[in-house]
């Protein structure tokens, strides 16, 4: 086991009706909130009129408009720009992880004098962030329970993963009732997401019968009340297991001790979101099982084996390799069962910018030094096989 | 799945010499600290002078000779006159759960300025504590992730778990080499405690996939890893990963949103270490079985049928009542085949004080509301079949 050291100090308010609870958290944060969110449907939804009637009181500034996959221009830096006009106190980031990471940019930047992309580049190491608070209304990203953000920049198709310890949440609002009215491909592709998450850190080099323990619930759990939510979009159990599981997803708690991991698909892609700006659990949902195949070897065989046996209950007393098989085909197959169009070219995309693609993944992604190491042919190779 | 508000501040430092941070951690809370630790162990494995070494510029005034099952008179109460006194920042706590529980209690005690019992018997809530520090030599209790902590008094035989959100340790130290001079029965007792954590949690009326799925991970690494401990005491993957899994044993992860528990063989063995100053997690060893034993029914079988097939791989298919005996019976076994004295009589203990104890738990332990409800009666039927 390697050492490590691990803190996730932001508190989780879960459950239904717990944004009442709002007033009394915000309180202790200052007067002046920049409210965060996206394309309005938190109106639909009725949360926005909510949170404005529980913060009746408070100088209120709106950053509307943050989409998937969210950029940093213009949403961090007129996210930032509000927050230096109006001397913010505390940022109210409500909707999915795209605003809750767009938040912790701009949470990052307000208390930066230079260029906030410094800070996202890691050319300069943040010192402070304003406080953040969120009201998640979409399981998947696992934004609402780590420091990390994922924050894109169009003229250059840089997607970075940006990640700094004060980023963590103060405190997650988590209530299951404001994701009823999340679509069913919404839905499938948060599950994606949020066990693409554990499986960027399952497969690795060395890990502990307690972790990988973990990890297998978190996947099972997953797939389980994911077809549930599909069924009845207003299964609340189903919806709150679903919610609670993607919350460990990113904050390390999976992999404490393990080997550390580089996120072989995430780097991909991250590459197809930007170059295409695809539904970020989509992409991974296409890759994971063409990355599986393509490192499949008598060095990785084992853990595929693992994997295949105790989240699928594939007989363990197959050859390896065949149960290894099963298990990458069984993948591949769960995400076609909940819905996800399980090849690229349904996403729009087709092979003419797969070299291009490829190229920036290996420059900028590291994945040499990954689990199954990948060279940009390696990518390559990867993207054709999910075409 | 029902309402939740979590959080486990804690920093974890984990990993073979990672006490070379307590400089840069402690600088961060003034130069006058307590020293707390027990009978003298930390001097024997030498980690006495590393923290006297790496503390040299500090203020150092020492409470030693915190005993298991730590007392209120006269430890916690010289602690608290120690902070008083000397005006202390910071506690570090150097040793087992006893004390870092005990270290807790005097953190509250020392920013309050009436009698300490009245903070532990709940009369009055702490406002502050001083911030707690801890490098732990033993892996069992969890209380280096949680806030709370058991207190003993002896002129009353109370023994309470006291619990208040300022006691969560600001950072935890675990090095599990520090464990390799744990004996054998002390191993085993730990991974009784730490086993029984969970059964706490798991033997509840609802629970979720991903909750008992993380449980029947716990469970399964703390068995293997215990083995693995007691087989070869200087086996550092297997003293790590149960370092590890204790834990998260009391913090509230392994049950969020599951139903509230109350802890019944916790409120029936604090009897037992009350009256008779035994290991806690041997008293916890014996009673466990018993007790599985005497709340089998139609209404409990279920959660015993989970347990025996997910836990242990007893076959699934066999008659309900047979997979929750021989569930109960391997847990019996497996206790037995780490050596642990299996009968309250080998503890010192007989029959004369029975209906005392039963009656001062059912008194106080409020096991009324336990998932399956005890009386007097049925506490004093689990102590007599425990003989």
């Amino acid at each position: 086991m390697h050492n490590f050291d691990y803190t996730t100090p932001t508190r989780l308010i879960f459950g239904k009706d717990c944004i009442s609870k709002l007033p009394e958290v915000m309180s202790g944060f200052g007067k002046k909130v920049l409210l965060t969110y996206g394309g309005g449907s938190i109106k639909k939804i009725g949360l926005y009129n909510k949170v404005r009637e529980l913060l009746s009181g408070y100088g209120i500034v709106e950053l509307s408009g943050i989409q998937p996959n969210p950029k940093y221009d213009p949403s961090v830096l007129d996210g930032v720009r509000l927050c230096k006009e109006h001397d913010i106190d505390v940022i109210l980031a409500v909707g999915g992880g795209s605003v809750l990471d767009c938040s912790k940019a701009i949470a990052a930047g307000a208390l930066y004098d230079g260029d906030p992309w410094d800070l996202i580049s890691y050319k300069v190491k943040a010192k402070a962030a304003l406080p953040i608070v969120d009201i998640i209304t979409l399981a998947a990203t696992g934004s609402e329970y780590d420091c990390g953000g994922v924050i894109s920049r169009t003229d250059t198709n840089d997607k970075i993963g940006y990640i700094d310890e004060h980023l963590y949440p103060a405190v997650s609002f988590l209530d299951p009732v404001y994701t009823f009215t999340v679509p069913k491909n919404q839905t499938a592709a948060g599950c994606a997401d949020a066990m693409n998450h554990i499986m960027e850190q399952y497969f690795c080099e060395d890990s502990s019968l307690l972790n990988d323990g973990f990890m297998e619930a978190g996947l099972k759990s997953l797939m389980v009340n994911a077809e549930k939510c599909i069924a009845d979009p207003e299964d609340y159990n189903a919806r709150a297991e679903m919610m609670l599981a993607c919350t460990y997803g990113c904050n390390g708690i999976y992999a404490l001790g393990n080997s550390q991991s580089c996120w072989p698909c995430h780097g991909m892609e991250h590459a197809l979101s930007a170059y295409y700006d695809i539904t970020h659990g989509e992409g991974l949902a296409i890759i994971t099982p063409r990355w599986m195949k393509h490192i499949l070897s008598a060095k990785t065989v084992d853990r595929f084996v693992k994997y295949g046996v105790n989240v699928f209950g594939i007989d363990s007393g197959l050859d390896r390799f065949d149960i290894a098989e099963k298990a990458i085909q069984a993948t591949y197959d769960f995400f076609l069962s909940i819905g996800i169009p399980m090849t690229l070219r349904e996403v729009g995309i087709d092979e003419s910018r797969i070299g291009e693609m490829a190229h920036h993944v290996a420059e900028n992604e590291g994945l040499e030094n990954a689990w199954a190491p990948l060279t940009e042919k390696d990518i390559a190779e990867i993207f054709t096989a999910s075409l």
